[in-house]
């Protein structure tokens, strides 16, 4: 067992049960007093990664081990033709580690404040670390399994 | 403070000391029975996102928040010329919260262990986490601030 501790913290002004604004919310990081020394020189990356603890997820839901792409029912995919997989082939935030892993868009830094937009986190959320996203973590040719195809395509189906 | 527990382990055939081959080795990822199954449906990602808990920082580097990009070193860069920036900026194993966020290019899996290359780790490092490599994962269009360009300049001049 590791203990980790908050850097900082996600500031959001919309609803927790708002699903339809919150994925593409503007918002807030505030990293914390102590550690925004760490910021220096972050200014310039248009993306960073944002690590978080997502803090909502109770003790039950980190022994969830496989998982249906249930959000996509908001877009009116039937659950019934989504394919269950692994925790780890998802972004879920239901698994045995409930650590968050965002590619964000960095619109400002004012201080210790970094203004993104598309901040699909709940407000409150904790910051854990800050890395910068550079041109290495671009990769050119990947390739995805056909179930997960088969999703992206449906997506991209509906209006 | 949050906890976190191991889902596996990193397997590397190189000494912690051999810098020169530890970045490019192959190596295995152990995930630990009980978690196995989320690893379901993963065959196919040709890239997988590992978060890893870098078990060898101890608590005085973890108090670290300015750093040096000083593997550059072995380039032949000298220190004198590369720049002091806040660690958020870096993927220095010093920082408040030793986390990894590797993107490893997977060459197999076989059951509960998948086989890589350039594992950036040291043997025994544990896993916290594995999420897909998405092409949504992949931002076209990014920045970087000029010290971070001129880095890059500096290690493409390079031999």
């Amino acid at each position: 067992m590791f203990t980790i501790k908050p850097i900082g913290i996600v500031h959001i002004d919309v609803a927790d049960n708002d699903i339809r604004n919150r994925g593409s919310a503007q918002g807030k990081v505030e990293i914390y007093e102590e550690y925004a020394e760490g910021l220096h020189s972050l200014e310039g990356f248009s993306h960073i990664i944002l690590v978080t603890y997502l803090h909502h997820i109770k003790e039950p839901e980190r022994r969830i081990l496989k998982v249906k792409f249930r959000h996509l029912q908001s877009l009116g995919i039937p659950l019934e033709t989504l394919p269950e997989v692994g925790v780890f082939c998802s972004d879920s935030p239901h698994r045995p580690n409930p650590i968050g892993v965002s590619i964000i868009h960095v619109l400002k830094i004012d201080g210790r404040i970094i203004y993104a937009d598309n901040l699909d986190l709940f407000d409150g959320t904790p910051v854990i670390d800050i890395k910068p996203y550079t041109p290495f973590r671009r990769i050119e040719s990947l390739n995805v399994p056909e179930w997960y195809a088969k999703i992206i395509a449906l997506v991209k189906k509906e209006p």
